[in-house]
């Protein structure tokens, strides 16, 4: 496999000045030999006006040529699936039928977001019709619909090299709701991201877009990343990532001369409660059901369950032995890079420190850059005296916390911060459910799960993956499913411009034969 | 007219310590007799508790209770309309006239909301059918919706003191979207405020809501706001008035340990494009249509407009004659608090002294609380060299810009800040308009205007009154219209949640014969 090693900006490929990087191979910890050279600032600033002039004519292309657009991309990710799943395992140690599951996975939702713009209703298009002879004053036309708010930078994920990255579901619903991309490559994938900025330029030029409608950017966060979001082109950010990450880049956007909005997934511990009934019919499933979860992509999920509760009693001390044993065999594996897993061992470490903390399975790494399970177990009341022990711990790793009442359950729930997921394990003698467990739990997540287990993200038009701070920058939207597509959109309404003046979608005649709602009734006539 | 004077907290009158403070006659500039109390820190965090516990049970209501509250405040508000329309001119200076359409606007906003939330549909309800047997892993059941946010803080604007103040917009949207409200009363109108939260009380007690559904507390955005925005209740602002007092709330907000979203309107001078064919064929009504613009409501809307661009020329000349004649026939009124008086004073003062400004009017204030009409004029290459002579006058006061080519105002529209509107007048020998004079309006406002005025915002589905920042401090959204209540609701989804744990928007069957997204296809079975 041969790599450009530079940003890929406009049509263009970027310098090679300045001191080049490498991924690292992290089952070996040696560096990998292509060399990868950042952006400089000046590179990052043309990406950005490209991106911006390619606006001009990217956010005028009708849904369905950015439906063949988004079509194309897919195409193009598919023609080099060898070459992904050859890198992936090589720059993040995932396998390689991980690496063909989410390449997959990455190339389906590029067609959901194209047969959603394609079907074109998405754009919630209003009219009202004008009353020239109301009084007192006469009533104008009216017509309203969803825009693009211009050029997006997006950040790829370390734990997902490629559906939350470089062609992920923040470009794919970017491009679908007719934005400009300018994607930063995770520095621990640089070939991968590679490969897949070469496609969606490749399908960027076989569809005749415009130059800048997608740039690849090489480097850090740190390099790229500030003066990408800090430039006046860029209208919004997407990124998924570290707390620390996201909150850096939030306090540069807002504060911009123009301040942009941050859609930014970060940190998330996705409580699990098992109830007393589920626990005593099936606690044998619920500890395999668990302890695949935890273990799942070596822990490395946003929705991975890192707080389980449980009711004290025998129920739960006879689960707690199950899963415990289960997790004992589990091996752990290696982590994405060695980041990861220096943090994994400074968390893990200082839980095993904690007083009110006990250890019930810490098992030896199987390698510098590897990650082991970790189970811990405290109390309700020495999580709600020291909200610390709630921190998000990235790796396959969970801490158990046994409550003595359910208002003490309610209690631990209100101390949470927000959350990607919350979920609830019952049996029908666990019913009716709590209201005031239901309601805590719902009010800090954004996804409420009943007998599952919250790691799996379907994608589809009633996904809300997403929920309250710090769990996301912004608790109003989801990163995965259709909905994805209106946090790159905003409200706009044209007052008595009519004819072919008008988008297809708010025309009279409804040229399209979207869904429209016209004074105040649907119809798509 | 008899006032209580303290803050109105759940179904309790607030405490009558610390200094009162009195609404001012802007006619007289004396104070009114009436005292009214600030409210204290214990005070509003008495509203924000009270408001997260009613969260709790509001959050649960029905659209048809929620339908069936707003209209009752529709009909306590109508009950009370003879003392709301006695005390408006008493602390707006506002003439009655205005305060009757005004009440009659806001009455109509609630019950659009009513209408909104009792048909139903608005929730987005979207439903993905569970796929058990599918390879190679089972597909869950999905179902999500728009649920409210938590409790909002809204700031009444001292320009509607009816229709964006206690009973307004975002009161309306909000407890649409249900979520509870503390209200801030305007310092300005204390009194119509009390009125108004009176008549939202009652109707909130005669629908048996749960205390603390709606708060409304006295004082400043200083004393009362801070602490408010800032408690951990608070989950979103909505806010209409200066740049300096969003900007100071928004960062309150971001400040906070959760942050939470704020929408600002704040300023706008809604560029106006005068075309050479329009001037040309109907430059006398031009410029009684301008000067009614700029003068309507003593030119204190957030739609005025500000910045009127013309192309050298006779028929620029012709019309700015006229247009002068014609303001300085107007005689200007008395602003709404002796605040914006001094402010207008110092705004115009500014510009004529700027020595790229021609002063083509300028006329003496009627009172001291007065404000009177300022025409000025000035070049498009000034414009770009000196931002702030775009800066927002609030007042009966315009900027006439001339320039001399297409490319210039391109050029003075992309220097533009974010508006609220954008409008261009034309005449047939004008087409087809130039699509970069087009494109440079439309990605700087929410509403596009043809051959219109900004003034007057229609309510009505399709309206955005929104627009980039600084317009709004969210440029997404719209805070007119049946639009705005989507500022105070995020996605959420359920995974597995069957039955009638389910809200009636998600259950199977459809109960309440909603239109909602099933499997991606619209459906209303």
């Amino acid at each position: 496999m041969s790599f450009v090693g530079s940003s890929l900006i406009g049509y263009s490929t970027g310098s090679k000045t300045g001191t080049p990087f490498h991924g690292i191979n992290p089952v070996t910890g040696l560096e990998l030999p292509e060399p990868f050279y950042p952006a400089d600032v000046t590179e990052v600033e043309r990406a950005a006006t490209l991106a911006k002039r390619a606006f001009r004519v990217y956010s005028r292309t009708s849904g369905a040529e950015r439906a063949g657009f988004l079509r194309a991309i897919a195409q193009e990710l598919e023609s080099v699936r060898s070459e992904i799943v050859a890198r992936v395992p090589l720059e993040t140690a995932l396998p390689e039928g991980r690496a063909n599951g989410e390449l997959g996975r990455t190339i389906g939702q590029l067609k959901m977001f194209a047969d959603l713009v394609e079907a074109g209703h998405w754009v919630d298009a209003r009219l009202d019709t004008a009353q020239p002879d109301r009084a007192p004053v006469s009533k104008p036309d009216i017509r309203s619909m969803q825009i693009p708010l211009g050029p997006v930078a997006v950040f790829g994920a370390s734990n997902f090299p490629l559906a939350f990255s470089v062609a992920g579901g923040d470009t794919a619903s970017a491009l679908a709701a007719g934005c400009p991309v300018v994607s930063v490559a995770h520095f621990a994938h640089p070939g991968v991201s590679e490969i897949a900025g070469q496609a969606i330029l490749r399908a960027a030029k076989s569809c005749n877009m415009p130059k800048g409608v997608f740039s690849l950017l090489q480097g850090t966060g740190q390099q790229v990343g500030v003066p990408l979001v800090s430039n006046p082109a860029i209208k919004a950010v997407g990124f998924t990532g570290s707390r620390f990450g996201g909150m850096a880049l939030s306090k540069v956007a807002a504060a911009r001369k123009e301040p942009i909005p941050v859609y930014a997934e970060m940190s998330s511990v996705n409580p699990v409660i098992l109830l007393e009934g589920a626990l005593g019919s099936r606690g044998e499933s619920l500890a395999n059901g668990l302890a695949g979860s935890v273990s799942l992509g070596v822990g490395q999920f946003c929705t991975n369950p890192g707080l389980v509760m449980l009711p004290e009693g025998s129920p739960s001390e006879a689960f707690i032995s199950t899963f415990s044993s289960k997790m004992d065999e589990s091996k752990g594996g290696t982590a994405l890079h060695p980041g990861i897993a220096h943090a994994y061992r400074s968390s893990t470490d200082a839980k095993q420190k904690h007083d009110k903390v006990a250890t019930l399975v810490a098992l030896d790494s199987p390698s510098p850059t590897g990650v082991a399970p970790f189970i811990f177990r405290t109390t309700a009341s020495a999580l709600i005296n020291d909200p610390s022990l709630t921190g998000e711990v990235f790796g396959p790793s969970t801490m158990l916390v046994t409550y003595a009442s359910t208002e003490e359950l309610v209690e631990v729930l209100e101390s949470l911060e927000g959350q990607l997921t919350g979920t609830i394990q019952y049996d029908a003698s666990d019913l009716p459910l709590n209201e005031d467990v239901l309601l805590a739990l719902q009010s800090r997540v954004g996804r409420l799960i009943l007998n599952g287990f919250p790691t799996g993200v379907e994608v589809c038009h009633s996904m809300v993956h997403g929920g309250p701070f710090p769990a996301t920058s912004d608790g109003r939207s989801t990163s995965v499913g259709t909905g994805a597509i209106y946090r790159f959109t905003r409200s706009f309404c044209y007052q008595d411009m009519l004819g072919e003046a008008l988008p297809a979608e708010l025309q009279d005649g409804n040229p399209l034969g979207i869904w429209r709602t016209v004074d105040g009734q649907l119809s798509n006539l």
